[in-house]
Order: structure tokens, then C-alpha cells, then sequence
């Protein structure tokens, strides 16, 4: 079976991380599997309620090399929580998971976020693999090393940096997907190519989205760029930062919208706005400021009409992690495929309030 | 003012850790914040209800440099819970902290464990300082990053690996411990001395334990031997584990007496359990072990009896972390000053159960 592997190693980390893509994966994860690591003590798989039936695929192509067991939770954004990550910790304990046991997050990014932080915290940390199922995850949040559950006073504040050890990625997964997931992964993959790779910038203007092999490719593009940048910078110090082009305005409409808004259609229209506003700073050319509304139009014509509210953004925006001491900041494209630097090196950009309000009212 | 200083930076870390050693130290911690870290955007002071008189000192010396905050909980061991964990995070949300924000944890063990877990959380972790007011905190606990928090299945089951950026030990603070709290620091001393320095030992025989100034040079050095142990082998995946010495025992004894008997008193016992199996198996000199022995009986004196209820103690035994497939592992001394290492390079040792429970008929 023909399978891609990216291999990358965070300067902070001792051990690597392996991806790897392929059609029809599972069968393929045992041997891979034990060219990465000794032989666990465990394996426990962690899921949620939609996708026990390829959990327990899972278990069976692995219960020979391990003693396997299934956790899973019920489906949903609202089980991202302290009290679900308590349940799962409770259930390793009760299964008699030890430091040499291993994880697998099998689902989307709920199950990795979610699975990846109590794999980080359980013995003060255990080994784990991703196995993501949406588009989503496999091209952005699978890969990087973010954990993190959504506490009371906001999303993803609580989390830590843990990286997998390994990525399992199965592109077939995605025809099991509705519409709306895919363009969540659509959105990243656009956003991934203009902040790094004109090249797939062009495949993805010319592309419908229906061949197997093309995502199949597309992904790997999209690992292979994160990879590097997670490489370089773990912690999100500086460089890592490009990684929330058109987040700081996509959080804020996602959040005002209290998340009736997908994220790949806040990302896309944070991406029109922040486009708007580096074109404005003299930052982003302005022809590859057009070409970059002719792409996020083609995603457009099914989206919902948003009536932004102006005040209660600019305060999400002043809350995001970019923002300090009253400042928006923003990470900015001179061009397609390459993201702004400022003199001293930065690659966060102040945005005044007048601006940011300015590039709301265009949506 | 005379300050001692060590630093030191583990191997898979990018920033050091620097431990500063001497009386009155308060008033000079904010200098040596200016040398270490950029200004922070906000200053919080975790303590514990007892402290908080301390940590008003803390903070009148902070404020001028940013602005300071006090979240403190009650004093207790059992507030070393996922509960008080989720009221700091949620304490730490509603005073706006952000992630250039610092913490202080200043306080014992249970303040050092849960507020390091609590920063190595919050926003994927932020930046915290240790003070430590009790001599086993000081000599222990406050080097190494190990973060924790109790749960119904176990002490320390979840936690974090996650360095602090710096330690502040003012000596003075020991004069204000109960006896018990200073035989719990004596008796972590003494194991640092069998595993790391044959010097140390020699001095701490010596000791009455009167002198401040001799105990900041036994804090000095026990920091020493933990940060350099630690700097090697931050994961515990082999050097790290001498530093249980004693406690595999240790642990046992103290979970079986339901935590009623002393860590530090427990840990004593532990050495003689584990120090006889070590001369048992032909790996501790016969003379060290005498002169373990005698260095110990030094704290046995007021040392309440003990009926160790062995399968109890074995059951804790086999779940102790270094354990595994069903095997008690130790990490055992050749002698005073040096520990004994496989042929393989490996620290931990296979004990038998039965030379486990002659052990344990022995105390």
C-alpha cells in the first residue's frame, strides 16, 4: 500500500513525530507502530459515540500486538470539558493504564484536543497517537501538539503542549463527512497556502474537491507545511503565529455567533477581512489581495448572511491570545505564499481599532 | 545580602531554571525577576490560607513592578484536587491574566504541586517561580517540575512535567515549621546524601539541625544534587529514578497508614527496608548499611510504632511507577554517595516479593 510519511521533530522535543497518509490506514498501524516505540504495556482508544464502529476496527487490527480497550464519550463541541477529560482520566485508571500505556484519538478535533490533553496529564503524560477524522483535523489540528478543553470564561484556555508521537491519516474518512466539515477543512487548507505555498494556492483554486488521490495529496501538502512551522516553533513564540491568519476576526465571529457560525466559513470570511486589512497597512499586494477574494468567493455562494456586531467583535478581538496591552495583532500575507515580518522580526502586526472595525463592516 | 546561587538548564528545556538561596529574600526578587524574564503583564501569588500573611509581604514587594494578585485556598492536603484546580484556573480567567502573566506558588508541597499543575495549564502554560516555605519543598519538591494533583485513584496520578523558571528559598521560613514538617525535609536530605554525596552525609551526621546557616548550605546542596540529576533525566525515564530511594517502600507504608504517617517519617523506614534488600542482594557494602543504619536511628527516636500489614504494602508495591508486568523495581544504593546501576545502564533493580516482605518483617 502506497503510504506518504512526514517526519518532523520539534526543536524542543526529543522524539519525533510521524505522519502518515494513506487510503484504507488501519491494517498498516500495527507494523508502523512497532518501528516507533516499544511494545506498550496498553492501548486504550479514545472516541466518541459517532465513531465506535471504526474504533472497534481499530481494536482489532491492534488487540494482537496489545491488550486494547475502547473509551468513548458522547459526540459533541459541549463534551470538550473538564468534566468529560475527569471521566476519561478515571476510566485509564480504572483500566490499569500505567506510564508504558498508549493512546489513540480516533474522531475529530473534539476526541484530539480533548484525548491529546488527558494523554499529556494522565502520569504526567503518556505517549499518544492522533487518528483524525475530518478534514479539519487532518490537515490542521492533528498536527502541532495543542491540547486543550473549553472551560467557563472561554474556549481552548485550558490546555497544554504535548506533541503525538505519531499521525495515522485516512483520507476516505472524509466522504463519511457532511458538507459544512468540509469546508472547515477547506477553509485551513486555503488558509495554509496563502500563508506558505503558492503552488497550493493554484491546485486549490483549480480543484472541485472529488478525487480521493488530490485530497490525498492536498493533506500532505497541508502536514508538510504545519510540520515545518510547528518545527520551528513549538510555543507559538513568534513564528507559529502565521498558523491564526484570519483567526483573530474568525474566533471573534464564531464566538459572537456563539458558534452557530461553522468555523471554516468564520475563517474564510477572517480571511477576507484581515486580507482587506493588510492591504490596506500597504502590507499585501494588491493583485494577490484579488486573487485571494476570487478563492474564498467559490466558498462563499452556500454561506449564511452574518450581521456582525461591531462592538461585542472588537472586544473578542482585544481577548484574543495575539492581542496584549489593549493592541490587536495580527499576522498579515505580503503575498500569496509568504506571510509579513516587521523590521524587528515579528510576525504580529498592530491593527488599529478604526481598521478592524473598517474591515467588519465589508463582511 | 549573600545569595547562593544555582542554575541550571534540563536537557530538553530552552530555558533555565535559577535557584536562589538566602535569608530575607523577598526584597530581592524583583531585581532578579528583571534579569530573568521580559516585564510581565500581571503577577499572581498563589498561596494557602495559612500563608497568606507571607504572601501580603510578596506582594508589596511585586506591586511597583506589575500588577499583583493573592489567590489563595484552605490549607490541607485534600486541597490538592482536580475541584481547587478548576477554582485557581477559573480565579486566574476572571483577574484577566493572559499568557505573558507570571505566577508565584508560595507555599509547601501541596501549593507547589497544584499551583505549578495550574500554570502548566493555563493558556498551555505560563511562566511560575517557586517559594517554598518548608524544608521538604526547599530541598525536594520545588526543583524538577514535577506538577501534580490527587485523585480518587491515587496521589499525583495527574500532572504535568513543566519546570519552573525560577526557585526563591529563604531559610528563614523553617523556624516556623512544626517539628514533623522539619523530619519530613531531614529525611529527603538524608536520602540525597546516600544516593549523590558521601560528604553530605558525613555533615548531616554531624548535625543537629540548629544552625540557619548550616541548613542553607545543606539546602544548597541538596538543590545542587536534585538539579543535577534532573538536568540529565527531566522525563525519569532512568537517572531521575534515585531519586526514589526509598520510596517505593516509603509509598507503601505511608498510603496503608491512610496517610497518617509522615512522608519524611515514612521515607526513613522505607531506607531501611530498601537499603537491607540492596545489602541482601549483595549490591549495598555491608559497612555503608551500617552506617545507614546508624545515621538513621538518629530520627527514629520519637518515631511512633508501626504494624506494616505486608499483602497491603505489596499490593502498593507492585502499583508503585517504577513497577511493571507484575515486577516490584527499585532503584537501590552500592554506597553511601553512589547508586547501583544494571549492567544494561539501568537504575532500577527487580526485587522478589519475598525479599520485599523480609523487609518489611524488619521494620
Amino acid at each position: 500500500m502506497e503510504l506518504t510519511r512526514i517526519s518532523f521533530t520539534p526543536k524542543q522535543s526529543t522524539s519525533p513525530c510521524d505522519i502518515l497518509i494513506g487510503e484504507g490506514i488501519f491494517p498498516e498501524i500495527r507494523s508502523s507502530l512497532e518501528s516507533m516505540i516499544e511494545t506498550p504495556s496498553s492501548i486504550t482508544i479514545i472516541t466518541d459515540s459517532n465513531l465506535k464502529k471504526y474504533a472497534k476496527g481499530l481494536r482489532k487490527d491492534l488487540s494482537k500486538y496489545a491488550k486494547t480497550n475502547i473509551v468513548s464519550f458522547r459526540a459533541g463541541e459541549r463534551q470538550k470539558s473538564f468534566q468529560t477529560a475527569v471521566e476519561l482520566l478515571s476510566k485509564f485508571a480504572a483500566l490499569g493504564v500505567d506510564r508504558k500505556g498508549i493512546v489513540f484519538c480516533l474522531g475529530g478535533g473534539v476526541v484530539g484536543d480533548l484525548g491529546g490533553f488527558v494523554s499529556s496529564i494522565y502520569k504526567r503524560g503518556i505517549t499518544y497517537f492522533h487518528v483524525p477524522t475530518s478534514l479539519l483535523a487532518q490537515v490542521d489540528s492533528c498536527i502541532g501538539g495543542k491540547t486543550g478543553i473549553d472551560m467557563d470564561f472561554g474556549k481552548n484556555q485550558v490546555g497544554t503542549f504535548f506533541q503525538p508521537r505519531g499521525v495515522f491519516i485516512d483520507p476516505n474518512f472524509i466522504d463519511s463527512l457532511p458538507k459544512v466539515e468540509l469546508v472547515n477543512g477547506i477553509a485551513e487548507m486555503v488558509k495554509s497556502s496563502i500563508i506558505a505555498s503558492k503552488r497550493l494556492f493554484e491546485r486549490l483554486k483549480r480543484s472541485d474537491f472529488d478525487s480521493i488521490d488530490e485530497l490525498k495529496r492536498f493533506i500532505a501538502d497541508c502536514c508538510k507545511i504545519k510540520s515545518k512551522i510547528v518545527s520551528a516553533d513549538e510555543k507559538e513564540d513568534n513564528l507559529r503565529s502565521i498558523l491564526n491568519y484570519g483567526h483573530t476576526v474568525g474566533h471573534a465571529l464564531e464566538a459572537s455567533s456563539n458558534y452557530s457560525l461553522s468555523h471554516g466559513r468564520s475563517v474564510i470570511l477572517g480571511m477576507q477581512a484581515e486580507g482587506w486589512i493588510a492591504k490596506e497597512l500597504g502590507i499585501f499586494a494588491k493583485e494577490d489581495f484579488v486573487q485571494q477574494e476570487e478563492m474564498l468567493k467559490k466558498f462563499e455562494r452556500n454561506g449564511d448572511s452574518i450581521r456582525p456586531r461591531k462592538k461585542e467583535l472588537l472586544k473578542y478581538a482585544l481577548m484574543d491570545k495575539k492581542s496584549s496591552s489593549g493592541i490587536i495583532r495580527m499576522s498579515l500575507p505580503e503575498k500569496i505564499g509568504k506571510m509579513h515580518r516587521t523590521k524587528s522580526g515579528n510576525y504580529l502586526v498592530p491593527v488599529s481599532e478604526k481598521l478592524f472595525l473598517g474591515s467588519i463592516s465589508r463582511l
